[in-house]
């Protein structure tokens, strides 16, 4: 091995997006060792503006995976990448079926929840169209609800839950469904609707993979990890 | 073979959802034949919330594929289920570093430009945050500009662009750009800012399997394509 590859890949993050925190999350755990380059997403109008950091992802969004000659953007390319070049352990199961099933519900959050609460969005809803705080607030909710519900529904009649999602090993839909509860926690949402998703949460936050990614946990932390509510 | 394991795979779909447009694309492209069921999105409050829909598919989006025993949402998940049990031809490339390339562009497209400006949530500009017409408009073209202005800057200056987005074979990023070109010249959206984008929805439309997928191909058609600008 060459000195270059033996440097660690670089993820440019910031400690509340929870696309990055799923990308932290998947590095854990797979036990790959990486150095974090925060990216202020608010303060300044933010750093993902910056003309380095826009030449090098011009979509104007974290997370960013660099890699020796690689750059990759998007949480999910990232992760697959990662599951391709990084096999064990896995995070998607091993049947084209269940890989399936575990890529859905992973993509209900990823591409039905998160986008649409994203900060640019929320942003354009203040800015834009002059919603107040409260709106906004609601608008945030909704959202999250109406996936967190299908979720729930999906998750809790299916024969392949365990621990977790599927089995007893965290994969990608844990990679996705741990930040999207902590952004519904500091909105102050009641999860008690989904008790099947806070078990999971619960089970994932004994792990060093989930509790090592968390908010509090990052160099750039400006808050604590919402409160967790207890299980019933 | 037994005669149940000969019958054609079943898509829910509907013939404006550029999610639905992407599986018939890919679906076309491996040569895969399938009946469509059609799922009116707008008629009557949605035929997505009718029981038996919700029951296979608790999200109430399309679309959905069922083939046997599986039952698959979210298109993403669909395409590449269907890249893992029919290999050829393929729609991603070989190597780990070209998959992610080309999952990231596409996730662009399904993660940060579609969800935003589904149909759900231009319901709820209008409905809940009592939005105006133009108001919606403005939003709908704004988040697919952020979204093309990026894929253009990407794609023009890398060393794999081809007759397509990788190489000379459409792929990943092929069947997620068309569906949302075709809806943003829907929108009267100028492409003149996208050249290579637009150069490539040209090679697309050549090919049978982007014409048959096409809106005004489907069997609940209610309208035309939208009208493509000539190349300059």
């Amino acid at each position: 091995m060459t000195t270059k590859s033996q440097s660690k890949p670089k993820l440019y993050s910031f400690w509340r997006s929870s696309a990055a925190f799923r990308v932290r999350i998947a590095l854990n755990l797979k036990g790959i060792p990486y150095e974090i380059i925060p990216i202020h997403l608010t303060k300044n109008g933010g750093a993902q503006f910056n003309p380095d950091y826009s030449e090098k992802n011009p979509t104007h969004l974290v997370p960013l995976f660099e890699d020796n000659e690689i750059s990759i953007h998007q949480s999910l390319a990232i992760i697959e990448y990662l599951e391709e070049t990084h096999p064990a352990p896995p995070l998607l199961p091993a049947s084209p079926q269940d890989r399936a099933w575990v890529r859905s519900l992973a993509m209900d959050i990823a591409c039905d929840i998160h986008p649409i609460n994203n900060v640019r969005v929320l942003k354009y809803l203040l800015k834009d169209l002059g919603c107040d705080k409260e709106a906004k607030e609601i608008w945030y909710q909704h959202w999250i609800r109406l996936g967190l519900e299908s979720l729930e529904k999906q998750l809790r009649s299916d024969s392949r839950l365990g621990r977790f999602a599927y089995g007893d090993q965290p994969g990608l839909v844990e990679v996705c469904l741990v930040p999207q509860l902590f952004n519904a926690l500091s909105s102050e949402m009641d999860l008690s609707p989904y008790p099947t998703l806070l078990k999971i949460l619960h089970e994932c936050l004994m792990l060093p993979a989930f509790i090592e990614a968390s908010w509090e946990k990052q160099i750039d932390a400006e808050g604590l990890n919402p409160r967790i509510p207890p299980q019933k």
